[in-house]
């Protein structure tokens, strides 16, 4: 009963997206260990960024029946209501790979997510700048720079940092794992709950998707990196657009799409978003995801098996069930990849891998990964 | 009765700040044409930055009474939530200017009022990054990134953008002024309807003051950009805080600081916010403002007597108060200097001179003040 309340305050107090889903292995085995083919970075040096911009992208609008009369300019007839584009902030530097990295932030996170770290290193807007990648930071929909919703919202503030910090795998607040890689100092840690931001309208994989989508419309083919929540919108998109030519999602739950007939059962937890689901798609649509290289990253501090501790079985159900996704595309003729971080030696990860102490690591991991898949072709 | 339901209606949908104010002059008489020391851009060559990066900084918290229980982590009791702080992006450029700038955009605006333009050329973050000034480019609390807001909102989608684009001064529509210095064709004005992004708290011009005084403890000396309503709390930050070097206004309306005893009569308008009162402080407070050169810049289409065109209405009382104004520093021993633009060559501007058309035109008349006023200094 109080589980349920909870799980539904928690529902809306996240807007989750309703598609969930099941899922397919494949723990990456063959481990390079961080040693090996670490990337130079050169933090001291200066990047060379050929161009630099940003855009609205995708959208709806609605026109106010009527007529605008330039002398009652605050009647809304006839006035326009543009909103629920994407904002994209985009660096190209010299050089570039041909494929650009395309990031999109997870649940109540922005672009800020890729940039400068909560204790102020690089993030990944950085870090793949000066391994040439080009990289578009977004905002999705209702969401930061592109707040403009087409649909009402009330936003109250809401004591929730500690169940932040502890859904997050920091720890279980006021402890943080013993290993973990975030900064312990006050000063990160109010960085990372400030970076937090609220939806200015009601969460909708949909309309996500659309813009996303319409990212990939207007600056053609590219790699798509998610977050959490991202994922499930991360799936739509390639299987809405086909200049997506590989995927990267760091810590997907929700959103794992399944073809029919092959749902697998919930997977249930004690986590406090409850039991996880996959989502039943035609398989036309399921066989788009099987034409493109996918990597999925999960950090540390994961239960192997159920547990009461809410937040390391809310991450199990979301591991296992990324495994069973990528069993399915793999069957399917795929080459999905999972990767548990620890089980190649990267120890310690959070929620955020890409922002975490070791970030540099995760990074050459991933570029191991994009080369590995040829992606990094000029 | 109908206006005065409109104006009530109106403050409703801007938030603008109740500070409001007089002014004083000084309409740049020593014009330089925009043929003179016209800077050099190298659009097509690549920005070299030393460093980049973003933070969210100053802000408040509270924390909810009671005690944290992991166990029950969605109650908040003894949760804590972090709100009003600003956010900004920053890129500092090789062989820096010693003062960076700093820009905080206006109402329903964002940073990306100072980035790419609505129809895709380089805005003022570009093109002073290649006249080597660090960019700091903020979102103000309660917008943007950053939008967690320590008081609730509702937020509405409101058919307002004809309303907007006559406001601003594209024209009065559906009609452009002749000589606009704005794109026509409708993918442009789609992205500057879009790049509007609203409130996720109300306006609060202490609590932006605040934040970006913050801004100035945190990276020392520097030069304040604001636009519009960003103007009041640019004004307020320089009394606060001493780093602030130099203030440039593009075109402020609301927020102007008189003396006690000096505050001008209010200056009546046809524009839909009716009337423009100055605000009245403390002479101390206002000496602070005597001793940083200030420059405020207002656009074209602006009406030179009273007028029943509500936008040239509107803004004609603004720049009077502006004249008034920094006719009041002046005679306090400051240095305040109103630009109308057009009375200096320069036509056609809309209440984005920044990104108008002509926009590096612009920007060749600030780098012309910001040399006169010794600003450019390594």
């Amino acid at each position: 009963m109080k589980n349920r309340f909870q799980y539904k305050k928690l529902r809306k107090v996240l807007t989750m997206p309703s598609i969930v889903s099941r899922l397919s292995i494949m723990v990456a085995t063959a481990a390079c260990f961080s040693s090996c083919n670490t990337i130079k970075e050169h933090k001291s040096s200066s990047l060379v960024i050929k161009e630099q911009g940003s855009f609205m992208v995708g959208g709806t609008k609605v026109i106010q029946p009527g007529t605008f009369d330039v002398q009652d300019a605050l009647k809304p007839d006839g006035q326009s209501f543009h909103g629920d584009h994407a904002y994209a902030f985009y660096q190209i530097p010299e050089d570039a790979s041909r494929l650009p990295l395309v990031f999109l932030h997870g649940a109540g996170q922005s672009k800020k997510t890729w940039e400068t770290t909560p204790d102020g290193r690089e993030g990944f807007q950085n870090i793949f700048l000066r391994r040439k990648f080009s990289v578009y930071l977004l905002d999705q929909p209702r969401r930061g720079e592109a707040g403009k919703s087409m649909v009402e919202a009330t936003i109250k503030p809401a004591a929730d940092e500690q169940f932040w910090f502890t859904q997050f795998r920091l720890g279980n607040y006021p402890d943080f794992f013993t290993n973990v890689q975030f900064p312990k100092d006050s000063a990160s840690i109010e960085q990372f709950y400030r970076q937090m931001t609220p939806n200015t309208g009601s969460f909708d994989a949909n309309i996500i998707t659309d813009a996303v989508s319409a990212v990939f419309d207007k600056i053609g083919d590219g790699i798509l990196v998610t977050h959490s929540q991202g994922g499930g919108p991360g799936w739509m998109t390639a299987i809405k657009n086909s200049n997506v030519k590989a995927i990267v999602a760091y810590e997907p739950y929700s959103g794992f799409m399944f073809p029919e007939g092959e749902l697998p059962q919930p997977i249930s937890s004690t986590g406090l978003f409850g039991a996880l689901s996959g989502v039943e798609i035609p398989l036309a649509d399921f066989q788009k995801l099987t034409r493109i290289p996918i990597v999925i990253y999960y950090g540390d501090n994961i239960a192997e098996s159920p547990t009461t501790i809410w937040n390391s079985d809310h991450w199990r159900s979301g591991l296992a069930m990324a495994k069973r996704w990528a069993e399915v595309v793999n069957k399917n003729g795929g080459d999905a990849t999972v990767v548990h971080l620890p089980a190649v030696g990267i120890k310690g990860n959070t929620h955020f891998p890409f922002s975490d102490l070791n970030n540099t690591e995760v990074a050459d991991e991933l570029s191991k990964w994009l080369k590995q898949k040829k992606l990094t072709i000029q």
